[in-house]
């Protein structure tokens, strides 16, 4: 049997040590018995203009993710209450194509928590905004795609204590349990 | 000809009159031929659980998009420097579906000035983490799905200046597009 193919998208590939990173995570997904796909390209062409450069890892990306049976996302808070807004487009695709959406988070703290910290760092954009809080560790919409997207739930770091942003022990729980899944 | 059903993803269902901004939206929606679907549901059991009640507004949100043509996505950042992160994964399965996606921005400052104000008010969880610049309003992902979802731009405030979150005269240009694409 093929191992399945699982995207690792992320915003990882903003690390300076992105490939490094890619390669890590490729390594562990290997250990069980997944084919890590990273969407970091060592081989796209920095001298592109931008408005041509962006499209072409727009592209890039949507190519990679055809090619793949499941999404890793990792999910970790990024600039703001919630995770990275590229990570989340790519995690609604695999939930709207029907193929398996799981994800991770290196952040324990409450949605709600992250939620109020942000607010009082940068004020919210209206007065009187809601602040969604059902002791989940992002939006439930986040939550809710990974759930009824592969029956797992988001795995978040097991003895309650945030990891560092680049750490991959969640994300190897992750991938161990996606290939529980699969039967990889 | 039945009218297009659009559904109005965005955070406006946190604002504090957010019943009154879903009804606008739709008699928006209906000057320009379509039926405006909001995920805003007066409707809502808030006695249940927590656990049981954000499941149950997952499952009705799903079953609104499964019932609509195309999105029309409220991409105005929120509680950090991109959009909200449960529109965002909406916005992901409707590209994913193969259904239009639309969407537009009360904001017209650029990506990475909001990410640098972000960072400045909410330091990075990790040193060196590179900031996306490409002249765009937000991640390359999200205005490559709105392009590519429907071949229209994100819209964004025709002079330039950002808007009131809660304005809609963004909003009822991006319908006006939508409506235009589908010929409705």
């Amino acid at each position: 049997m093929t191992a399945p193919k699982a995207y690792l998208a992320g915003p990882d590939v903003f690390l300076p040590n992105a490939a490094a990173q890619a390669a890590a995570k490729i390594a562990i997904c290997a250990r069980h018995g997944l084919t890590g796909i990273s969407p970091f390209n060592p081989g796209l062409d920095l001298t592109l203009p931008p408005a041509q450069l962006w499209r072409q890892i727009y592209l890039d990306d949507i190519a990679m993710m055809q090619g793949c049976d499941l999404i890793i996302a990792n999910l970790t808070p990024f600039r703001g209450a919630s995770a990275d807004a590229g990570t989340l487009v790519e995690l609604g695709w695999f939930l709207g194509q029907g193929r398996l959406v799981f994800g991770y988070s290196n952040s324990a703290e409450d949605f709600a928590a992250r939620s109020l910290a942000q607010m009082a760092a940068s004020p919210d954009p209206a007065p009187g905004l809601e602040v969604e809080n059902f002791g989940l560790v992002d939006n439930l919409m986040i939550q809710g795609a990974v759930e009824y997207g592969s029956g797992s739930s988001l795995t978040l770091p097991p003895d309650g204590r945030s990891r560092e942003f680049d750490a991959l022990d969640v994300f190897e729980l992750c991938a161990a349990e996606a290939a529980r899944k699969l039967g990889a």
